[in-house]
């Protein structure tokens, strides 16, 4: 493993050279880079014995056949499109293990009870559309027919621009292939937080992609001049306001797993001797369990209003986003937990924040994730960096959670 | 008093339709409209037996003279300069009341031991060239050198442009004259606040122009991904200047005569999804005792670091403006309150949260200042608005204040 864990090394810091601009990384759905980056891994792809297609967005899948037809398919994967500005591992690094881990297999010519195939989706953060996980939306065939009127900072639409990176958009509506096949999908990713540094662990078995609720809160009361309106009988908008980000902090410091942020918050008319007549504020609220979120949300609601009423201003609630928990199979994230405790490691679970390709696919089949450390849990970043001892980890518990499951399953 | 009243309030009508621009009211310093509403005013000034002068920035005098010379000048006014949108009353009120009462005097023919100007300043607002109190300082001779360097959106000097209105700026540096020759000056203005409205009263009697601090508050921790980082072991700023939002409201609310506001407030980097590294906000704290604003500001900022430690953040304080509070003349104030109370109405006295022209002659004079209630406390705005009957009352009440200080100097 320890050599498979450098060439994923090599192969990470090759792919992040390619790039639509020089001296950063970026690389969108259907750009020059990405072609580029599909025609070396599917080039890798083979050499481990695998048969590669694309499918109807693009997204570039290898195979790699069962000792027998008719097991079955487990899917391993990740993404290999990039933020601009990006780290070479958030996608590339799931991508590039499990390819590590057929390589492994295909050395030594051994087959599985079940096909392992490699999916690289060509759109999962949406830099390019606005829009996240476009390839494994299409993979899963769940893909909202709406979405291919979107268009680019060009004016192209996602159904030309997928025409023009050699796939089919009449084909999206269509299943790439029958659910009924797969057996599940685990997904390697960096952690892109502190946990698994903090416990000083090198990875971590995903025990759910929590449910996010992002809300925009208002409040509305008087502006007035800030030398003249006494403070007695002002109905400034923002301590209401400064209340709630304090009140939304304490709710989630109470809730075990729960994450809550106020990321933006602004004061109108927005002058130093003006008293606030209206303060906004954004707040973003995540948990692996739908109805604690939407308790804790209602109880932040309630709280907004009753600040308000205190202070004699009114309150606004205006939920912008709302996504619901995708739980990770237990069976399948038992296994991989399993491998971990085999390399004899403690197998941390810890929810996911961030949303994944496995969220998309869960749609379809079983899903789990592995966490590896990331330093600081930077991500997103040009700073974001693995060690390669922690990529020897995850490829060992990849291949031994395909053992687990092949056991199980022969 | 009531006559006088409803001309000054038609005067006030007169004027505010003289504007730079049609639809709204602005009349920044040095303008066409400027021009027209000084010879205006200069008209009535005459008419009212006045002589007429303007002085080197161009701010329009007219003198009344004394039943003999010798007797010194009582300075009354106001400035005729608008902010932008501006209301009727900010500014010639005081002007155009004191005009009524030299008015009164003429009529009967009376003169006092003293000689009373009435003062129209040129630039209070400070629209044209962003600096406030050009007209008043230049009258009290304290205008510093380095403002005549100052350019308005066109390019053009404070310097020139007193040059283009007839001024000269050479002469800015000397006095007008003397200071010896002064009993006081005396400045009738909107309130600008909601104090009077709120106790049933015309008129009220200023205590002091306050002392203002404004300061530039920064904390300082560290962003992340909102869904990634557990809430222990965030270093989030925002909460941080929530707390010392609700800290600045507390301590003004338990400082008599104080009053505190943080009109501004950012989240760096700003984004929904991301928790604030870095939070900034403006504080404005006043008070009419600079030694009250001065230990209130530092206790403040000991709040800040506290509150800073308290989260393992680090604080900024940049103080980026200091101005003394100024106190009214004991003696004046004494007869302006008396003068009220003849009229059967209690004195009722109040601090001045904004600053005024005022505050500039108090350099060359003892000083006074009436308040006149206006509607809902709102000023620099359209909808400003004050009552036929309380101007009548200022009006006779800057008569009875003459006629107290005759009796004393007669």
């Amino acid at each position: 493993m320890i050599q498979s864990a450098a060439t994923v090394m090599e192969r990470c810091e090759i792919l992040g050279a390619i790039s639509e601009e020089s001296g950063i990384l970026v690389r969108p759905y259907g750009s020059e880079s990405m072609r580029r980056v599909n025609e070396i891994v599917a080039g890798w792809m083979r050499d481990a014995g695998m048969t590669v297609r694309s499918d109807a967005i693009g997204n570039l899948i290898g195979r790699y056949e069962a000792r027998k037809e008719g097991g079955g398919t487990l899917v391993l994967g990740s993404h290999l499109d990039t933020v601009r500005d990006a780290g070479r591992y958030d996608g590339p690094l799931g991508v590039l293990v499990a390819l590590a881990c057929v390589e492994c297999l295909n050395a030594s010519g051994e087959r599985l009870p079940f096909a392992v195939e490699v999916a690289a989706f060509a759109d999962e953060e949406g830099l390019r559309f606005g829009t996240t996980f476009l390839g494994s939306s299409a993979f899963a065939c769940t893909l909202e027919p709406g979405l291919l009127d979107l268009t680019d900072g060009d004016g192209v639409r996602v159904a030309e621009a997928v025409h023009a990176f050699g796939g089919d958009p009449d084909a999206l509506a269509r299943a790439d292939r029958s659910p009924n096949d797969l057996i599940g999908y685990c997904e390697v990713h960096i952690e892109q937080g502190p946990v698994l540094e903090r416990l000083g662990l090198p990875v971590g078995v995903v025990s759910a992609i929590q449910g996010q609720s992002r809300v925009g809160v208002g409040f509305v009361g008087e502006a007035g001049h800030a030398g003249t309106v006494p403070m007695e009988g002002r109905r400034d908008a923002l301590p209401a306001a400064a209340e709630f980000v304090l009140a939304v902090e304490e709710a989630a410091r109470r809730q075990e797993g729960m994450v809550a942020t106020v990321g933006t918050i602004e004061a109108h008319p927005g002058a130093g001797n003006v008293i606030p007549g209206e303060a906004t504020l954004s707040l973003d609220l995540r948990h692996g369990d739908d109805g604690v979120r939407g308790s804790a949300l209602q109880a932040l609601r309630e709280r907004a209003k009753e600040i308000a009423r205190a202070r004699s201003l009114e309150s606004s609630w205006r939920v912008r986003q709302e996504s619901k928990a995708v739980p990770t199979s237990p069976d399948l994230t038992e296994l991989l937990a399993r491998a971990v405790e085999e390399i004899g490691l403690p197998a941390h679970r810890l929810p996911s924040g961030a949303g994944h390709d496995a969220a998309e696919v869960a749609a379809i089949a079983p899903v789990a994730m592995l966490f590896v450390r990331c330093e600081r849990g930077i991500s997103h970043n040009p700073a974001e960096s693995v060690e390669e001892e922690d990529v020897a980890v995850a490829v060992e518990t990849i291949s031994r959670f395909l053992a687990l499951l092949a056991g199980e399953r022969g």
